[in-house]
């Protein structure tokens, strides 16, 4: 086959080989990223090319460069400017995940500086945009020169990814998800590392989590791709580490966007559930570290009141008003302990389905989400219960939801006798360090 | 996830279920066929699908249900009202393969009806349509009407397809043509037979060509394809059978539109190549018994004439002048024989790709094709040749053309010392009947 004239390569042969198993070329991949996001290469095409990927396999070089090139798809930004080291988080996405509330200006208030671009949920893990913008007035996008200012006064910011920062991973994103090739370790872990490559931070902690609410259900997948990612991050200069931690049951004791607001504002007032106090330490410790920032400890920040002014700064610095009151669902219906005793299992994916049903996720990604919709937990598992006691409060503002959720909560929780000791995995189950 | 309100399935889930090795359903077949076919189901969310077939594989089973779904995206055509039997032949494609210009008027001279809907050539297999509209006036678009008239006159004709036969195969084909998924036999196997089953034929031989200038290149893939085929065919009530048949080296002296024209009127009058004969003999028996038909023999028919005034009728009935000139090409060009001795070998290949850049095929669907252009081979493996003698000659309207055409034909011969045997394979490698 013979392409267009001006092309070095014909798209359906880079296609037959990674078909046919051979490893691509540097010049194959920086070729076929660029000329997807040129549309020369069409979506068909590349959407092929997915598939036989996911099947197939990348090798660490042909993930490094299809990553690189991904980054060079738009361009890379530069926090040289702002004064202090930069250093960020990134989940893999986990029900009750709300930690880069707190844990941003926690950092922030340590000494680093955090510039977080982030996204929107799709599904049922929540997206830390969609949380945020349940705080009246709170806005999402920001020009790099808004952010570059909220950096030097304020010390950390959580906005909307432009629309030059990897923009071959927008794309390729969006048709992943409508042909069945998300779930491919070289393409997740790309997507997930051009984009924080782009993004210009100098440190980064990923937060891969594992279980049933996880998008990694078991241990091994999960380091599999913490450690690519690891390997990714650290070959394009970022100092990058991972953790694995547990997501077999939800974190904190709120799934849904303003729920989770007011958890994270409890933690920054030195208070809230002890998963999530003990997550957001242990990730700003590991931030800090990663970009060579000694002196204070992270707990101190959250419990001497600086984490929430500088919550409070970077509320403010986007428009919101963090003294307001955040939006409360309509309709609430209590789901009860059904005996007296120990809750030892509550799963993360049913939570995380029924506060999605309850209309606290989206099902396409232009649908809106409510801003008070989600689900209470008055117990995690470990805890003792009382029979006819409320075990979940559910919130939405259209009562004919709470059935649909109803249905994904069938089966989601167990009440052993009194005594009981449920075995619990820890919650951060392993490290990945940086190679070497 | 959640399918539009009207929509049984996701297209997700169907890709992620052959993704995951699992078997399609019949009802998810059928729907993923006819919703491609609506355009529900997008051109990347097909290509995902063909490539995850390509890698997966599918059952017989699910083979016969997508090509029984490509069947019902169009309309089966119905010959009961002809009042003979139908027969067809199909042919893999090959170097020189004008068999079914000989043929389908040898069979209908013999007593059974051909209703051939044939295709134009891309690549360096030539397209029968493109062979028969070399010849002045002849016309390959024809109405159902107008061939029902022609089979019962004629006996024979051979066609494009309509817009109505197999709609679903032919935005597939366009599809796998530019996402490296057209090498894969379920695919393959149910894009020959849904066209062939849709046509309407009684009985249907198969020539599935093997070697360099096939799509196959060794016996095990063409006989695998070859078995699918034939169970698909009677499976679904055409009476079919398949011959594996030598494409090492081309059929018969000539590759190029006009240039089969007229060899394969040659063999119409009783005379040219050997091979070409034979094949055309063996496959019009094949045709006859499949079909029913028993009394004459097609050897007969090709020395009496009848089989000739069937041609002549058939392209007459189709606006063609049997016996006006053939377009020749205004150039030519001689290969030499490099010395005194027996060709032992000429590859089919490397002929077809010389044919195709002379201006005998093209690279692009709507590409036009130079009537003249192609290649006349002055000798077969196993013939005495004699050095500074021409072995080819080489013909185009456009000399600029040679130099790429030779390049093709480097090595693409042998000639071994004088009483050299090469061992040649048989035309005829092997036959698969029905099943049981």
């Amino acid at each position: 086959m013979i392409g267009p004239v001006s092309e070095p390569f014909d798209a359906v042969d880079v296609i037959r080989a990674k078909r046919d198993r051979s490893e691509l070329t540097d010049a194959q991949i920086d070729w076929i990223v660029d000329a997807y996001t040129r549309g020369v290469v069409a979506e068909e095409q590349m959407s092929a090319l997915a598939m036989a990927i996911l099947l197939n396999g990348m090798s660490r070089r042909e993930i490094a460069r299809w990553t690189a090139a991904m980054v060079a798809s738009g361009s890379r930004m530069d926090w040289s400017r702002v004064g202090r080291p930069t250093t960020d988080k990134h989940s893999t996405g986990g029900v009750g995940d709300k930690i880069t509330l707190p844990l941003a200006p926690t950092v922030a208030a340590c000494g680093a500086a955090v510039p977080q671009l982030s996204g929107r949920g799709l599904g049922h893990t929540g997206g830390t945009l969609d949380k945020l913008e349940s705080i009246p007035g709170w806005r999402a996008s920001l020009s790099a020169e808004e952010m570059l200012a909220q950096l030097r006064s304020v010390g950390a910011v959580v906005c909307a990814a432009g629309e030059n920062l990897a923009p071959a991973d927008k794309k390729l994103y969006a048709l992943r998800d409508v042909t069945g090739t998300v779930e491919a370790i070289p393409l997740i872990a790309s997507s997930i590392m051009s984009k924080k490559i782009a993004e210009g931070t100098g440190a980064l902690v990923l937060d891969v989590k594992v279980g049933s609410g996880a998008f990694m259900k078991d241990v091994d997948s999960a380091r599999e791709l913490a450690r690519t990612m690891v390997d990714l991050g650290n070959d394009a200069g970022v100092n990058t580490v991972a953790l694995l931690t547990n997501m077999q049951t939800p974190l904190g004791l709120t799934a849904g966007n303003a729920l989770e607001v007011r958890e994270s504002v409890e933690v920054l007032a030195g208070g809230g559930p002890d998963d999530v106090v003990e997550l957001t330490v242990t990730l700003a410790r590991e931030m800090l570290t990663a970009a060579g920032v000694a002196g204070r400890d992270p707990a101190d920040a959250l419990n001497d009141g600086s984490a929430m002014d500088v919550w409070k700064a970077m509320v403010r610095a986007q428009g919101g008003d963090p003294d307001a009151p955040l939006p409360v669902a309509r309709e609430q219906h209590a789901v009860l302990a059904p005996a007296d005793g120990v809750l030892t299992r509550l799963d993360a994916l049913a939570v995380g389905v029924a506060a999605w049903r309850l209309g606290a996720g989206r099902a396409r990604k232009e649908d809106p989400v409510q801003p008070g919709a989600g689900i209470e937990m008055h117990a995690k598992p470990g805890a003792v219960v009382r029979g006819g006691e409320p075990l979940l409060t559910l919130h939405t503002d259209e009562p004919e939801r709470f059935e649909r959720a109803l249905t994904a909560l069938d089966g989601a929780y167990d009440v052993a006798p009194a005594g009981s000791r449920p075995d619990l995995p820890p919650l951060v189950i392993d490290r990945i360090p940086p190679p070497r």
